[in-house]
């Protein structure tokens, strides 16, 4: 069988990653990457790859099997995902929750409309982690889950900090707090308060002569991204921010607390956990798994979008079903 | 749309246990159950639910949309899931991992004849972790997977030392080694022999005027259940025996640790962990998720034998695939 054919639309850490995750994946193969940039300005890690301009992509659709979209979710996925699933069969880890039913439906009519595959929100959350509460809950259907993060970068949050006068660098990591942690593993199913299930941590290189108490003040009070949560912000020098500070971890925990037995009395855990060091690295191995399951899946006749839901573990795997059956189950 | 009518083959611990997982799933029924033993002899838990004998089985064929079969893997399941696939759409919990390809053609031939849908193999060991494995090493191809059961009770350990001579009753836990657990999570991939993964802790009592030395020796050098790891006898009264190991917990881990990046240097951990009260409860609560999966993929025109890894996780979900997005996503 030919490898599975992938470009990349858009550049940055996740498009980094991807094009990494495909040097794993032997079935797998890189074939362009499309950008905003000239693209003259793009080195890509790997040689003898065209880069083009992303307006251009049409011209390329006999090319590509699988176009991975690796844009932000807040402005260039709900436009992007759409307009390139009338060209391609697409995917993208889009993770705005609230808006994921109407982006789903615009994504679905394109990619219908042009018999077209498209698979939506991948990554680990969403993604992985929606998976687990899927399984979780419909296993256990008394009880409650629990979804902690961290400890981890969180981009929007890191931005938001930055954007403080003053601030020449920062980072900020969302850290879970263990005691609630424990608490959820226990079979308590306890009542966790925002403040209570997750801290905020941030490491500050501040401007010559910036007012420092000002800056923690401003920081710890924001609405919406810190006013609800125990904050601790670090001032430390730019040497400790480059040689600390500039990878992006994450990670985090969905724990199922359930109970089953005829007086529902017998305490059930199911607990998913990820600690990655690179949180694009690790999206970008999900979406390119994801992209074998749409070449098959395509290849069987589906069409329009899907999401992790809708996608059977198997078609995620390099094996086939009768190895999966011998060596794996 | 009314209730999945379910059927149960075999009233033991993993039957009583489907018995108690229906009554926690609104959308499912319990319609009769089947026994080799005779039928007035047997006491369910719910009112109004007729018994059968097995042999019986094929004349209420109608009566039914899913029989979950309950029996052992040993003696019981390679004969009666294809011979019950027959008659019925059916669910098993067949473990015996090495002979599981041959149990899908015997059960895949008996269902494909008779347009029947038959889900095998299910639960969470294989099952559940089986469906981690797979995610995990479609997600991180670079790197190394470690199962560890328990802590928890494996009743072929347990079997096996009641039949030594002068115990009276006996249990045997399956410990995973801390310390190995911690060795995995570094990301440092170690190597590790049997001895040092898990360690076998057994609870005796002995016989009036038993030799308890020999009985200590007897079990910790026997081959293929004891010989390759550390074990612990400890001698208790029957007392603190029915006080304290009447239950059968079990769980363990799944963790896939990984390597990314340009010199896969990233570590990436994938962890999968259950800590079950009791094991057939929880055994049982998968198969009734199942179960409704099987109804939606019958309903499709699906036939012949699938394994968790052919099935897309919404559908074990009571929600519609709209909701799921909505709320799980």
């Amino acid at each position: 069988m030919s490898n599975i054919r992938i470009a990349i639309a858009g550049y940055g850490n996740l498009g980094k990653g991807v094009e990494l995750a495909i040097r794993q994946n032997p079935d797998t193969e890189l074939v362009s990457v499309f950008t905003r940039r000239d693209p003259a300005s793009v080195q890509l890690l790997t040689d003898h790859v065209p880069v083009y301009r992303l307006e251009d992509a049409e011209k390329h659709q006999n090319e590509i099997d699988v176009l991975i979209i690796c844009g932000g979710s807040a402005t260039d996925l709900p436009t992007q995902t759409p307009a390139l699933a009338k060209y391609f069969n697409v995917i993208d880890s889009f993770d705005t929750h609230a808006r994921i039913p109407e982006h789903f439906a615009n994504v679905d009519k394109a990619a219908k409309e042009n018999h077209h595959l498209a698979m939506i929100s991948l990554g680990w959350d969403p993604g992985l982690f929606s998976l687990n509460r899927v399984y979780a809950e419909s296993i256990l259907p008394n009880g409650k889950t629990y979804t902690f993060w961290g400890k981890g970068v969180s981009q929007g949050h890191s931005d938001a900090i930055r954007r403080v006068e003053g601030v020449k660098k920062g980072i900020q990591y969302t850290c879970p707090i263990p005691s609630a942690i424990e608490a959820v593993r226990s079979g308590s199913q306890p009542e966790l308060s925002t403040r209570e299930k997750h801290e905020r941590v941030c490491y500050i290189v501040a401007e010559e002569g910036a007012d420092k108490a000002k800056i923690e003040s401003e920081i710890k009070n924001m609405k919406n991204y810190f006013d609800e949560y125990n904050t601790t912000v670090n001032f430390i020098s730019e040497e400790e921010f480059n040689a600390n500070h500039t990878t992006l971890p994450h990670g985090g925990f969905v724990i199922r607390s359930g109970k089953t037995g005829a007086d529902a009395a017998t305490n059930q855990t199911i607990e998913y956990s990820l600690k990655l060091e690179s949180n694009p690295e690790f999206t970008a191995s999900v979406l390119i798994a994801y992209a074998r399951a749409l070449t098959r899946l395509k290849a069987e006749g589906a069409e329009g979008c899907k999401t992790a839901f809708d996608i059977a573990p198997g078609y995620l795997s390099p094996l086939s079903p009768e190895e999966l059956r011998a060596k794996m189950l």
